[in-house]
């Protein structure tokens, strides 16, 4: 098929700039100077800006015009055990390229971080959605402004009131997702150039999050065995330029490990002697595979130092986007940047999660896909045993539905990423959960899609791709 | 009733901030030391805490504890026509003030961003969310990720069409509301410190959001009868230091004045000249009483400068928080940085839009809000003509539902909206949309609630009220 002249325009340059002639910081031609150039209208040479801007390979600055990006680093030796230091956070590059793909149909999503749709009550949402908005009084609306429908929040504090923490409906602001929720959270807590402490590996939503906010990160050790290094956090509090903490103490994404409640107790003494407001990302707490949920550190807090984040994204209502924080003594700042930000959660959403809450059998619902998870987390434990190479490690969740692969060194997971792409596979590499690109023969596994027959198969072939890296090194 | 622990510790302080006993910037003792003085637990002194942050009297700073905040001041007199200067931003506490009262039951609703809530098609939304979300196939809501449902953009990019305007579906993102439009498009362009040129009066949440980013602002005068300062908005694109515009060119809020065709053609050359990216900020573009829409000035825009933002909150659903941004050049960072924030837009609110847009007789609503909306102008104009006092100026507004009023000098209107909440009517005083406290004679005057009884007897005692403010001077 014939290109058309933006096509072929932005298809030179992407040469150019692949090839190095065009090498990183170099400034394109204006718009203006390429369409009096190449003979070409103002408007092609922008679309083919543009679409070198969205393969990545170029970008705009205000007032200066476009420019070669540089392109993503290769990965530098592991880091060893080297006390944490603090660095500015670019890690989104290679997100965004491990995102795409998780998008691709008929991919075994592995590299996902969601559970599998049909795991969810989606036709009963869809009942109370229909019956919410059939009772909603048009001119109370308003009611579901920040922060937020009132039965909704109240639901919430019931639950928070069976896992033994007191919380109080109005310290409750509802979000757009917890990702919405944590950040709101770290805006009210820092300023740009402060350092937060992280887990390392870390969700890369905290990393991007940093990275958008000019945060510095201080990773804290957390591996497949032993969960975090509890002596390194504990020490980390002592920095002055620390002005939070963001960890996932339930479950953590990605390595599934656990703090635990001794731990919890001490550390929350630690956060109220050093004055450190804690972000506690909790979103998987409600699935635990035990007989009871771990109990927050939130609900050891005496001094209001903890924003408390949750969500119905992973237990209940994927694609509602509903978070929360129960953000203690920031409540009023963050309820104040969240009506500056996104005003308000969708309504529809809002209405449906207070009617299923309250009817829906939402206890029945947490009992099945617990046992569901508890049973993947089985299946994938044994089959990762049998089919990855001899000296991979990996954790022992107890909740959630990933598994943290540290395979031998000499694996080299971006690159396994990218064959077992080839094989219709999608794994999330190491290095994308960490803003110093370590991690570099690790992955998270995704066990949370127990219907697609795909998972068997793929834990096969990543497991020979894998060996056949060590054996050609 | 007798007060609780906390409560009584928290009305001593109360009365001591209040009363000037506790000036601003004085430090609390901690909740540890106030626990031990008190004998009260650690609990009961944290929830006095945080009941007067809650009321605004104090603020917690990170790692130094709880201080008095400074009162919200009062009035300096009103700046003339000095030569725009750039400061930052601080209008937050007094904004919260007003949109607080706007909540209360059985208020008059004339200070209200809000049309009424009858106006919109809610049973047939409504039914729309059921059958979209019926339709949903939940193994592919990984599609309503960004930028969002293909087939509502889709339906995004032909209403461009409709008002001449070239836009693909691509360069769409949508968004929780324009609000969030309107800051990520920001946040793509600006870097702390720099400076951004607005309509003066503006839109109070872009000043919120230049606060919350520590961006400048560059102020440009408007006026009710002539609009913007044409000739000082292009002199301010010459500052180095201005890194953006954010304008409403139509039916701008508060004054409801729009820039004419001619200017708009003039004005985009002038950017493109000088580089300046525009957020055009055009919510109320289908609210238009004439017999076309107006031409946004992104129609001619030839270099990817504009991001234009528009939203279906003002003009068809509410509360679905529904917004989208067209972002020209910038379309992969909002992108991405929309992906950072708050991940994506709630399904069941996309599925809505996309089957009404597809099915549900939206250019028939448009035709008859435009008819009621317009009918509304006429009965505000002339109401306010005869119950405001001689002197009073009012806007000419040829769409939306937002009369701009400038009483003579004199009217304190915040003064104005204090005694108004008295008799159950809530105004938006003019303070509220600059950033240095310009227009306290000034209000914004919502006539989008045709049915409501009270309007006409609310514009009876505003103008009363008015009336009398001036006879004691």
């Amino acid at each position: 098929m014939a290109l058309k002249r933006y096509q072929r325009y932005a298809e030179e340059l992407t040469a150019l700039i692949r090839g190095g002639q065009l090498a990183p910081g170099t400034r394109l031609p204006s718009v203006r100077e390429a369409s009096r150039a190449r003979r070409i209208s103002p408007a092609t040479a922008f679309e083919a800006y543009y679409l070198l801007q969205a393969r990545g390979l170029i970008e705009s600055r205000p007032r200066s015009g476009f420019f070669v990006r540089a392109m993503v680093k290769p990965a530098p030796a592991r880091g060893g055990s080297a006390p944490p230091r603090s660095r500015h956070v670019e890690v989104s590059d290679l997100v965004f390229e491990v995102l795409e793909a998780t998008r691709r149909a008929g991919i075994a999503p592995l590299g996902s971080a969601f559970p599998a749709a049909e795991l969810f009550p989606l036709r009963q949402l869809a009942r109370a959605l229909s019956i919410g908005m059939r009772r909603l009084d048009p001119t109370r609306i308003v009611e579901d402004l920040p922060p937020g429908n009132e039965r909704l929040r109240k639901q919430i504090a019931l639950r928070y009131a069976l896992s033994g923490t007191r919380v109080s409906p109005d310290e409750i602001i509802l979000t757009n997702g917890a990702m919405e929720a944590l950040t709101l959270s770290l805006q009210a807590v820092t300023q740009p150039g402060d350092a937060v402490v992280v887990e390392s590996p870390c969700f890369y939503a905290a990393l991007q999050a940093l990275e958008r906010l000019r945060l510095k990160a201080v990773e804290i050790p957390c591996d497949a065995r032993h969960g975090i290094d509890f002596a390194a956090l504990c020490t980390a509090l002592q920095r002055p330029d620390v002005k939070a903490c963001w960890l996932m103490p339930a479950f953590q994404n990605p390595t599934g490990t656990s703090m635990s409640e001794a731990h919890r107790r001490d550390f929350m003494r630690e956060l109220q002697r050093h004055g450190v407001p804690l972000i506690e990302d909790d979103v998987y707490a409600e699935l635990y595979y035990g007989a009871r949920p771990l109990r927050p550190l939130k609900s050891f807090d005496t001094s209001g130092l903890v924003m408390h984040c949750g969500s119905f994204s992973k237990c209940l209502a994927p694609g509602y986007r509903i978070g929360w924080v129960a953000g203690g003594l920031r409540a009023p700042e963050i309820l104040r940047a969240k009506m500056m930000t996104t005003l308000s959660n969708a309504v529809p959403s809002q209405q449906a999660l207070a009617e299923y809450l309250a009817h829906g059998g939402y206890e029945r619902h947490l009992r099945r896909l617990r046992r569901v998870l508890a049973r993947q987390h089985d299946i994938a434990a044994r089959l990762a045993a049998r089919h990855f190479p001899a000296g991979t490690r990996f954790s022992s969740p107890e909740g959630g539905y990933f598994l943290w692969v540290e395979f031998p060194e000499g694996v080299d997971t971006l690159q396994l990423h990218r064959q077992a792409l080839e094989h219709d596979i999608n794994i999330a590499p190491g290095q994308i959960f960490s803003a110093t690109r370590k991690f570099g023969n690790c992955m998270r596994l995704n066990f949370g899609h127990p219907r697609d027959p795909r998972f068997e198969p793929a834990i096969r072939t990543i497991g020979e791709l894998a060996a056949a890296a060590l054996r050609t090194r």
